[in-house]
């Protein structure tokens, strides 16, 4: 769920948060630039929600609804229920403030674990209110995004995102539980990373499909696509946290190593190193020894980790693609997803040094 | 939020637990005895729901699901629904579990801020599994509460409870704001555990009602009466900090001073100290001071502080049965209703030493 700022998966050389900054020239390349109309009903009606808060919380809540946001999940929802008219309709703009909404919560309840003091330049809630506040905020929050979801006719949005919660909820107990621990499968961490992360981009998927009153077997693709692109997108995010420019992604690198949690650039380490070597990196994620980032960076260099996760990337990409290509090439979401995929692909290679 | 355990709104007399335990002879004084079949009905339903967490977390999750609690929330939902037939229907059940899960949630999370370690004889989440997984597991009991409530045909109960819950975050976090602060007023502690205390309260009472497919009138009504039955019970519960019997109530006394929490019987006191010794205890509120407790027990005994908070919460119960009698005597749930409001006046007379 720890989103790397900035804009991850905005077009590259793109002036970071240019996609929705109103005073910046509208140069958009790719997909993203048909969204600028729906982000921007996004951002007013995630705006009008801090009128639902008590007076006296409403400036913390507003604190956390920031406009800096990369809003991936909501981008998932629009371009799912994507149709010939490509209108912004209020169900979907809905949709994607309570996704965003829950992405946020979950943001607030990270940074207190993390013990993070900044994120997006910008004091994180447990910074700013301390963290009991930041609990309860993030409570608060959420609770919101499930009333918000309650403005649906039925009941379906609010019964998949409640469910996506709990799931979401899940995967960060047992990432933490499993912190400091080296007795952590390749399958330990894909079951942590389809829990935390890919269970939100999959139900952003879903409920835009569904909105969009797709067929029940589109619904289901769109949605393994989302499921997919959200691994996808959690290993790119383990990889930035070794190969990110410091100064571009505004937080400190390693950040996984120092605090015990394997993934997959440290799988692919241990399986690369010699045994004497394995059992020191062991004693760093355990915490017995002082983390060697230098050293582990400069292995990981020599010994391909790189490519190998990049490798790892694109076959969950390229499964990505396979649920909805070639059998839905005609529908409209189709080639807006895959250009998504396409971007994530890219955004990879340009962190290789 | 923080009851008083054990069993504070059960009839005086009567074994802590036996309401519940099922090897304990079934004496029941008063209302509670006809829930036996509902309270039993609940305890299947909240055990049910461990099904729906993943299995790395269900263990976890059922040791909040415990069936010590009091349940007073869901004797609220039953009463409010109350009929001539007095049948157990799932839909009043299916709501009682939805508050119980709310309610749990937030003593989850209530337990990390106040650093508890022990909940009813049992390890706290906090303590038993980490404060980082304790405010996730408080998220997934959340978030499956609101999934639960998504079981009804309409989106009715899900939009009260998550605006409950919101309104229930707000309220925790001004007390947090207001910690170890002298600058609050008894309005603001009015605000507080209206919002904190009340709300649930509230809203089981409207859950019970709605479901009994009573008149507007009567529903508001009973709602009105959860929220002075709930701000009654939450100055009942500030009272047992200062005058229960710690080996009854199972936990310290006098952590509300201890934490700089200003609570009626606080607010009491202060109205009755000489204005040095106000200023001493302002000292000890701001955390500038050692709490004196033994000192501030013993004035407040010699000054009246008991009388004086047992009035305040007989004016609200007396509140409370002036919206539901005489205009609505002759509804099933107003005898039951009002006989919990005697209840509570009689704990509170039963903390007289």
């Amino acid at each position: 769920m720890s989103d790397t700022p900035p804009a991850a998966m905005t077009p590259p050389n793109l002036p970071s948060g240019a996609v929705r900054a109103q005073s910046v020239p509208r140069v958009f390349a790719g997909a993203f630039g048909l969204l600028e109309p729906h982000l921007a009903a996004l951002d007013r009606l995630l705006q009008a929600q801090l009128e639902a808060f008590e007076p006296e919380i409403r400036g913390m809540a507003e604190a956390c609804i920031d406009t800096s946001g990369k809003r991936i999940r909501p981008a998932l929802v629009f371009f799912s229920s994507w149709n010939s008219t490509a209108s912004v309709s209020p169900e979907t703009v809905r949709a994607a403030a309570v996704v965003e909404l829950i992405h946020l919560a979950t943001l607030v309840h990270d940074d207190i674990m993390d013990g993070a003091d900044v994120r997006r330049g910008h004091a994180t809630a447990t910074r700013a209110f301390g963290s009991a506040s930041a609990v309860l905020l993030g409570d608060a929050l959420f609770a919101h995004a499930l009333n918000l979801a309650t403005q649906f006719p039925t009941n379906e949005v609010c019964a998949a995102v409640s469910e996506s919660t709990r799931r979401v909820c899940a995967g960060e107990i047992v990432q933490t539980l499993r912190r400091g621990s080296f007795e952590v499968t390749r399958s330990d961490y894909r079951r942590i990373i389809e829990l935390k992360t890919a269970e939100l981009f999959r139900v952003s998927c879903f409920l835009g499909a569904r909105l969009a009153g797709s067929e029940p077997a589109y619904v289901d693709a769109v949605s393994r696509f989302g499921e997919h692109l959200g691994i996808a997108y959690q290993i790119y995010d383990d990889l930035v946290d070794f190969f990110g420019k410091e100064d571009r992604i505004g937080k400190t690198l390693g950040t996984d190593l120092l605090s015990g949690k394997l993934t997959l650039p440290l799988f692919a380490l241990m399986e690369r190193l010699p045994p004497s070597e394995k059992e020191a990196l062991k004693g760093e994620i355990e915490g017995r020894e002082p983390a060697r980032l230098s050293l582990r960076l400069r292995q990981m260099n020599e010994l391909g980790v790189f490519s190998a996760v990049e490798e790892a990337v694109g076959a969950e990409l390229a499964s990505a693609r396979a649920v909805l290509s070639p059998a839905f090439d005609l529908r409209p979401p189709t080639p807006l997803l895959l250009s998504l995929a396409e971007l994530l692909k890219s955004q990879v290679s340009a962190l290789r040094r």
